[in-house]
C-alpha cells in the first residue's frame, strides 16, 4: 500500500501512504479506538476489557511488511493522562516494552532502523488524545540517523558521548540528572525547549540497558514531561523521539548511543515556532531564544513539577 | 545581535536571533508597518506616501552585517492582495528586484548564499498580511543548497536539468509551461501540493536570465498562485523559496539551476500536514497523497484560475 520514491535534490526517501488520508481524526471520547472494548460499547483496536500496555499494528500504516512496520503503543487503558501521569512502575514497564519492540523489529531482515516516538498535542497534528506512542520500523536508514553516524565520524568516536561530556562540563543547560541519565537543552538546540535525555554510559540500544538504567530513563522522562507541563501551566505539546543504533545490514558495523530527543513547538506560553522559509528552504533553524535561558526556566519548572 | 552555533548531531548551523521574539505580530490594518506612511497616520517602515516595490532591512533580522543580511521586499503599497493579484508588469518588475538583490548581496564578501522567499498564511507563521517577501543573505552555505550540490555530484552534471528532462518526458506531473519555464509537482514531492518552477535553459542565477525569461517566470508564479487559490477556493498558504547558485567563496566553482520551490502545508481543503515524528525524528516525509493525483487537480485549478 505504501510507495517509496527517492527525492534527488534532498537526497532522501519520501514515503507515500495514501490510505492514511482517511485515518481517524480526533474522535469523541466515547469513540476512542485506543480505549478498551467495554461491554455494550464500540469494538476498539484493543479487544480486552482492561489492559496495562497494548501494542498493535497501525491500521493506517506508513510502513508494512515486507517493507518495514508501523505499530501503536498504548500506555494505559485510561483515556485521560499522559506519559507524566502514569504510575512510575507503568512508565518503567513501558521502557521494557520499548526494548522488546526494538529487539523484535530490529531483528527483521527488512528493517534498517527502529524509531520509537510520541507526538503529543494538536499542535503537532495529533489525531488521538489517548496516551500513546508509535514505532516505525524503516526499511531504509533515514537521514537523521545517517547524520548522527556522520557526526560520529567527525568526532572520531561517539558524538553523543562527546556532547554529554561537554554539557556536564558546562552545566548551564542541564535540567535534570541522576545516576543513570542526564537531561539538557543542547548547546545548539533547534527548538526553544528542545531537550535531550542521554544515558551516561555508552549504550547502543535499550538492549544494553540494565534494569536500573531503564528505571532512571522512565523517571527522567516523567520528570521532564511534568516540568514541561508546569512551565506554562498547560499540557505541553512535543514530538519525542528515541534514538538508538540502526539495525540489520546498516547497523552491523556502526555506532549509536541511546538518547531521547524532545522537540516542542512552543517558544513561549502562546507562541508556536513555525518551520518556514529558512527552515524549509535552507534547512537552517532560526531560534528566538537562547538555550541557556530556556534551560534555566525549564530546570525551575522541573523542580516545581517534582 | 545574532549568534551561530554548530549542531553536531545534525551537522548544521543554528542561528539565535533573540530580539526576534518581540517582533510585530499581526497588527491591525491601520497599523500595518508595510503600508505607505500616509499624512496623519503612523510612520511605517516606508517613509513615502506611495511606492511600487520597496526593499529595506528587516528590523528584526536573523542576519546582519558583517555576518549576512535580512531584507524585506514589499510587493505593492496596497495592503490587500497577493503575488497572484499584482498587475503582470509589477510581477515582472519584482523579478528584476529579485535579480538586483541577488546581485548586490551575493557580491558581498560575507555572504555565501542568497535566499529569496515568501511565507504566506498564518499556517506558516506569517505575522504581517501585507503582500511581501524576504531575502536572507546567509554567511554560510546552508544544508539545502549543500544537498543540491551533492545531487549534482551524484548526477554527474546538473541534477535540476536531469529532473526537468524526466518530468517533461513523463508529463503526468506538469501543471503549467511556456517557452521559458515549466511547473510540476515533483516525482518525489514531500508536500501534497509541492510545485517546482524550473527555467528550461540552464541558468545558475537570475543574473543569467534574459528579459523574456524573467517575464515567463513572473507569469508562471502568478498563474500558479492563482491556481493554488482556486484549488480549494481559499487563499492557499505556502512557503516559496527561490533556489539559485551559492555565491562568494562557496559559489565560485559550483553549480546551481534557478528553480522556485513551493511548499504548501495543506494536504486537503481543511487538513494540514504536520511535521511530526517521522519528519523531525527521522528526516523522512510521509505523504498522504500521490504526486500524480495532486498534479491533475492543480493543473485543472490553474486552467480554471487563468
Amino acid at each position: 500500500m505504501s510507495e517509496e520514491r527517492f527525492n534527488e535534490l534532498r537526497g532522501e526517501q519520501v514515503v507515500y501512504a495514501i490510505h492514511r488520508q482517511e485515518r481517524t481524526f480526533l474522535p469523541t471520547r466515547e469513540h476512542c479506538p485506543l480505549c478498551p472494548t467495554r461491554a455494550g460499547g464500540d469494538a476498539t483496536e484493543i479487544p480486552r476489557e482492561a489492559f496495562e500496555i497494548a501494542v498493535f499494528e497501525n491500521r493506517f500504516p506508513a510502513f508494512e511488511g515486507p517493507r518495514g512496520a508501523a505499530e501503536v503503543i498504548v500506555y494505559t487503558d485510561e483515556h485521560e493522562g499522559s506519559l507524566a501521569t502514569l504510575p512510575p512502575e507503568r512508565a518503567e514497564a513501558l521502557m521494557w516494552v520499548w526494548r522488546h519492540r526494538y529487539s523484535e523489529l530490529g531483528a527483521r531482515e527488512d528493517v534498517r532502523y527502529v524509531m520509537i516516538f510520541e507526538n503529543r498535542g494538536v499542535e503537532v497534528g495529533v489525531t488521538l488524545h489517548h496516551p500513546h506512542g508509535q514505532v516505525y520500523a524503516f526499511p531504509f536508514l533515514p537521514p537523521v540517523p545517517e547524520r548522527e553516524l556522520q557526526a560520529d565520524a567527525r568526532a572520531g568516536g561517539c558524538a553523543v558521548c562527546a556532547l554529554l561530556a561537554a554539557e556536564l562540563g558546562d552545566g548551564r543547560r542541564v535540567v535534570y540528572e541522576d545516576d543513570g541519565v542526564v537531561c539538557f537543552v543542547p548547546f545548539a538546540a533547534r527548538w526553544a525547549f528542545e531537550v535531550h535525555v542521554v544515558v551516561r554510559e555508552h549504550r547502543a540500544s535499550l538492549l544494553e540497558f540494565d534494569a536500573a538504567e531503564l528505571r532512571s530513563l522512565a523517571a527522567a522522562l516523567q520528570a521532564l514531561v511534568r516540568g514541561y507541563d508546569a512551565l506554562f501551566a498547560r499540557p505541553f505539546p512535543y514530538v519525542m523521539v528515541v534514538h538508538q543504533a540502526p539495525t540489520g545490514a546498516s547497523g552491523a558495523a556502526v555506532g549509536g548511543h541511546v538518547h531521547v530527543e524532545f522537540y516542542p513547538p512552543l517558544r513561549d506560553a502562546d507562541k508556536l515556532k513555525y518551520l518556514a522559509g529558512s527552515e524549509q528552504g535552507a534547512g537552517t533553524f532560526i531560534a528566538d531564544t537562547i538555550p541557556e535561558e530556556s534551560a534555566a526556566a525549564l530546570r525551575e519548572a522541573i523542580a516545581h513539577g517534582a
